[in-house]
């Protein structure tokens, strides 16, 4: 059995190369996906596609029908969702994201700094799982592998 | 025909009393839900029905576990979810309510301020209507049963 | 028992009128909903709601979000759907709207007349009834009504 | 990870030859499906499997039958569909399977020259993508396989 | 609470009508449909909406057609499906709307004499409740209503 | 709005009387529906509809499918469940019931005493709310109607 | 592509191996499951695995119960479900079976000699295909593979 | 054709590696899959992953939130899932994953001595198979891969 786990959260550091170094490690049966990780290019996609837009609105409402669109597809793909959440930023697509696993019946876990319990606390209620870090989060995924 | 509205969003001003006031000047047919806008209580009733709790992570799981029962049952009777995102707070249960409400098939409004459009840019893009006023949001559903 | 009807199709004539009248005359207790017939404010519903665009394409966009939002609300309030198609106008939200009845299992009754019989034979054959006029529809579901 | 779309469209021209080439030499781990291009045996298929038909409705009755069985078996197992539009032709079984990509929660890409962004502004507005050309749609599923 | 019971299977005698007076009888809050029970209106209906078929395959393609869509309405309103099969006829579709209710997750009551328990043996499998005469499957229902 | 609640649980002490009547001292709209509370009758209905059965267990798959009929039938018209386990019993169709409530999407409050979280701890994390009397569940559902 | 093809119908001749054995003649990727073809094994499976029964209803009720086993878990597995009625036999089964497939939104085929059109009329307008040998059926089959 | 079985129930005896050895000496095509077997393991992997919880009753339900995210995966990819139920222990998140199984349309078989056939009685109904022993179980399985 093989899983393929999608990586929802935030694309400003390495978090995911850190996952799949250690999913590595443990030789698990694993295969990765998410969104695009280089910043410049999830902004600019929907003009470097369409071409140039009237103003930064619709210049992100172009990029956002792309990076949708794989999101999307690599979902529907996906065995489990992990989102990870931090301090910075809004991370309102990976909260929407979230909220389309569970509602999609897609086994969900959060992975988030503990001092952020009260802002999350409805989206952790809804996950299966929720982690503070990384190596929690794939603990819990070697556990499916473990002795059967 | 009547239809059931559920209001996803912040809870710490009035704009559901807002929505609802135009409704009613307009006359129009719809019912309105939404999530428990005393913030106090919201927060405590986990405690309140649970008991006390060993801190507050367990407290906020108390709570968002009732929190998110009133949300399920109210989400499933509504025909429309209006999300209305502002500059405050992380607001990471509207956008999960909103990620529900487009993976169930349920239309979609969001309300957020332009100057937002670069964060909530993947979140606009699932949705079926985007504004930026209350009034659009009503206007949008005015429109739904002008003339048939 | 009560049925609500979708009225898909074009809204440059009054056939819809013409099928409410009928229903009346039969004492069907039929319930009707569908696309503004206003066609001026079906276009520009866009720039009413949103403000000004920045050319007629996002003018479209603009008017075809709220447009899908109302048919997406009505359609799923709707146990079947009656869709007409005819000489004129490319169609292609009807044939959408179709498409959508019978991807969502919702009964699906055709109007065309008998010489487009080529062009709309996919879309014909997906259809649980295909006739050439309004009465032979209302017929189809007199029918249900009768006798039980 | 490898995709399989459907070409949704028009049989009477090359386009998705140009979409298959341009495919191999981006190297993209893609399989296509769509409907039969042979346009006289596509009309006639109906004929040659169930003998003669008694005019040319029941006919196109007969080849639409086997039409759609192909359509369906092919689009149940397409991870994704791509809906070419042109100027030609009434494509309405191309807005029916466009249709039904999208209320069965398919990704869908619409390929359409700019100059019919009106009849089709409710299609489009369904659709994931929005593209004037072939080199677009694949730059979109390019996108999908980037840096993951 | 009312139920809405479809009461699938020949239309050659009035077991239906035994069914609705019993249900009188027991004051029972149930409302039914089914299919057309004049045989020859519902064999002719086709060619009564449609105009003349060329033989009577068509002319059966024709009533079909029509016969579905009010099995189709009636079915999707409905809250129970019984179905009664009896010695004569080829019955396949009321074995047919058996299949359909029991994917549907409809609950189904299948009514037939002890003697035919051979070939019926795996649709009555699929059945939740399987009984020899109309008061037996009333009284199931009848319980549904008691102490509560 | 008004919600329709069924209970779940052993049928030997007068726990949903209990709960029937604190709704109505509060004043709730709520609905209840249950399995037959009368044991005996329980027991027997399949004996009493089907006639005489082999053997004990032949009596008990008679009288479950009459039961479940029950349940299946109650379980779709309700919007959330309420599941009570107790020391005694084994009590393996409520928590079949409770399963099946979580699977379909269906708002599920389990109340037990706290000493049996261990043998519950996997069904207790497929709910909504866990509470450990009545009056808690009553609670959460007074929550639901409060303020809005 | 590879398709499963469940081959619903009667077991009392060897019309299946005339379908394998024309795939195998025409080189098509099929892979085909049906229920069990050894007439006395289908009817005896019941007892072999349970043990005696108590007479003829429940021996074909514990029968049932593993042929509907294998049934469900083929079909779950199939692209498209053929389905053959003739002269003889009630094949409620196999009209089960059909109505099942339409339901889930699996394509169907139907194979019928002309002469029973009256009986199966309704059935025959689920289908996607409705032919009179399996020469034609795997012909449907075979354009599905055709010049893509 | 592989099949891939999950084993749902109790993990204090080698009930599993039973059914495992036996499918091996059968040479059927099946993988099995089930909850942690070390039962030490399943009670402490809560803490394991999460640290120190603050009582018994978190302890537990810190564990179960990661034996549930196991079972959801492995169910999920389950084609079949057989639940066996025994003497001693509660057993309800057996009974829990039988009711989740049969309301997914998962294929289920429930293996329970005969003596427990009153407590099981709605469980078994809800099955499409009841045995009492892992062998009756395989010879189950077994059937579905024979003669096709």
């Amino acid at each position: 059995m093989e899983l393929n786990v999608y990586l929802a959260g935030q694309i400003h550091d390495d978090w995911r190369e850190d996952i799949r170094s250690q999913a590595r490690k443990l030789d698990l049966p694993l295969t990765f996906s998410g969104p695009m990780e280089n910043h410049d290019r999830s902004d600019n996609i929907g003009e470097e596609i369409y071409g140039d837009q009237p103003d930064n609105v619709f210049k992100d409402e172009a990029a956002s029908s792309i990076n949708n669109l794989r999101t999307q597809i690599l979902m529907q793909k996906a065995d489990v969702v992990i989102a990870l959440f931090g301090e910075k930023y809004k991370q309102w697509n990976s909260a929407m994201d979230a909220g389309i696993a569970a509602a999609s019946g897609k086994p969900l876990i959060i992975i988030r700094p503990r001092n952020l319990h009260h802002p999350i606390k409805e989206l952790a209620n809804k996950a299966q799982v929720v982690v503070e870090t990384p190596e929690q989060a794939l603990k819990a995924l070697a556990y499916v592998f473990e002795e059967y």
